[in-house]
């Protein structure tokens, strides 16, 4: 029977997968806890443990975690889609926002046309009849919503 | 002087990375050709021959080149930014697509107003003076502009 000071930590996920011991200072045990086995073994079958460790020994310390959870994010999408990976996702959000913007300047436009209308008519009222009602303010504040240059705001190459 | 019968293709941009001889039917020769070394440089790098080798045989060949690109189009962001990689590119599409939907949703609120007000106002001006010229149609078509829902668009995960 083993005393208590012969108990070691259970490897971390990497070495359990790679089947070797888990030593201190191991590069991947902070980032690949036994209790996340898939982790890691999608991280190895898309990018390989060894590229891994060279990347994670390229960065510094306290970037490590990010890239870790990149990588996994990265290797779990080409799982799922090994034809397009997580640039699937990008190719969606692109579109997405196409889409976004072009609602967002539609509506605009039709605002524009609103409050050009509505200036009309106020001009017309007070040159005919003086009606004080047309002058309420909606709320409406064009420096909030006439931004909608995406390329002025997010550089995405 | 070797004679025009001894003339073989040059070596795809992967053999010749990995010094070896480009067989007929090399599974990376239509994807990398010797032109691009850079591309089998990046992809070697980040995913490993071996792994992209693997990859692409588990695909339909149709499918092939869509993968090559993205896997290229993945390394190349994992070489500029080693910690997040092409997952950067997702972060700052997903807060687009957030500051869009709000703008919208801004925009759509302001549009409501002024609709809301200028029937409130034609009823008030046909209840008084029958002011015909309220009735243009400014070529609002809320059907257009009113689905911004993105949950209901594309279903990213």
């Amino acid at each position: 029977m083993a005393s208590s000071s012969s108990y070691t930590n259970p490897p971390c996920a990497a070495c359990k997968f790679l089947r070797r011991k888990c030593l201190p200072g191991c590069i991947f045990a902070p980032y690949f806890p036994p209790e996340e086995p898939q982790k890691f073994a999608n991280v190895h079958k898309i990018f390989g443990a060894s590229n891994v460790s060279k990347l994670l020994n390229e960065i510094q310390p306290h970037q490590r975690e990010d890239a870790v959870n990149s990588l996994a994010y990265e290797a779990e999408a080409r799982m799922k889609d090994p034809v397009y990976g997580c640039v699937g996702a990008i190719s969606v959000l692109q579109r997405q926002v196409i889409r976004l913007q072009k609602e967002l300047d539609a509506t605009n436009a039709d605002l524009m046309r609103y409050a050009s209308n509505q200036q009309s008519n106020n001009n017309f009222n007070y040159g005919t009849s003086h009606d004080d009602h047309h002058q309420t303010n909606y709320g409406f504040s064009p420096n909030t919503t006439w931004n909608n240059n995406p390329e002025a705001d997010d550089d995405i190459q």
